[in-house]
């Protein structure tokens, strides 16, 4: 089974990450990051820096995709080659995924047409305009698509397709080895429970996640 | 402020990204990944490469250091040279911090003597012979000194120590950015809730995080 992480310059590291960490554990998984072009990516903070392994030529088939968001969503929204090969590949996976502000190359891909979806609570409303049904909830699955919501949310994304792929046993391994045990110190790590004025004053910021 | 995070072959990704993805956000903070050698280093499952910007030798005073944890560690346990390094960094730190058998490091360097200490559950064991008192709890600080439970759990200390080093409103505020408000669709991610077979299967496996 054959797992597509699209890498391109400025996404969000953790959401790349997070679902790798738990995806490339399941018995017989082998993870490929694949760019535009092969080598170095930066990540949207600019000081960490993951390999692409594979050109996105030389990906053509693989069993699960999955899209990471970020600041540079914007650019791939407009490259149409990514955005084709996004569609392409889609023809013959089993799953097609994506973390944050990834849903929205999806959508431009054209592959959420009438589908429930999430993404990133500031990216969220940016769905419509690809034709798809921006759902409030941390996981989305609609038939073979299946999007998070921001960042954090491909760990439970990644969890919950391990059970779909691989049962439910295979994910609880896989859970406790990555010891998923989340304690936030915390309560605002979502709209409905931060502070409003928080949440106001995220929305006026440079806070962008990729808004096309 | 410089926050330098330790790569070495065969680290766990999430173990260093997950910290990444919040203490980077900090306003102010400018993290550094170091290894022995600048240029990318393999992570444990093979398949991902982390861009080193900087030798060790480079960097000689950061204020937070954070090492990582995977089944390269056995090996680093081995490498008289880093953990000097991490001894000679820790003088001038004011946070040392570890996630999952990175804290096997700190302890190696010989700065847990006496201290209350976490780790994966499965190296947990490993500390007392470096004098540290082994403390089954999501996050630990004792004095400057701060060490997580496995894998995912960097993402909860990292929070921990934003809001120690920058405050509340801060820590929320990124919270909200990485929107980590975790819903686990299992309830296995420590030992505690993990079915008692399958902690007993993985303790048998050849799962290994790091023991000396």
């Amino acid at each position: 089974m054959q797992i597509a992480v699209l890498l391109y310059d400025r996404f969000t590291a953790l959401d790349a990450v997070g679902p790798y960490e738990v995806l490339g554990r399941i018995p017989g998984a082998e993870v490929v990051f694949a760019a535009a072009r092969p080598g170095p990516v930066r990540t949207d903070q600019g000081t960490l820096a993951v390999t692409a392994d594979a050109a996105l030529s030389e990906v053509t088939s693989p069993d699960v995709l999955l899209v990471p968001g970020g600041p540079g969503t914007a650019d791939v929204l407009a490259d149409p080659a990514t955005l084709d090969w996004i569609r392409r590949v889609d023809a013959g996976t089993t799953w097609t995924t994506s973390v944050c502000s990834g849903s929205l190359l999806l959508g431009a891909a054209g592959l959420l047409e009438g589908r429930r979806a999430t993404s990133h609570w500031v990216s969220l409303e940016h769905l419509p305009a690809f034709g798809a049904v921006p759902t409030a909830e941390r996981v989305v699955v609609d038939g073979k698509y299946a999007t998070a919501a921001g960042v954090s949310a491909g760990i439970d994304l990644a969890l919950e397709l391990t059970g779909r792929i691989a049962g439910d046993e295979t994910a609880r391994a896989i859970q406790l080895v990555v010891e998923y045990d989340p304690r936030p110190p915390y309560d605002a790590g979502s709209v409905a429970t931060a502070p409003a004025g928080l949440v106001a004053a995220l929305r006026a910021s440079d806070l962008v996640v990729g808004a096309p």
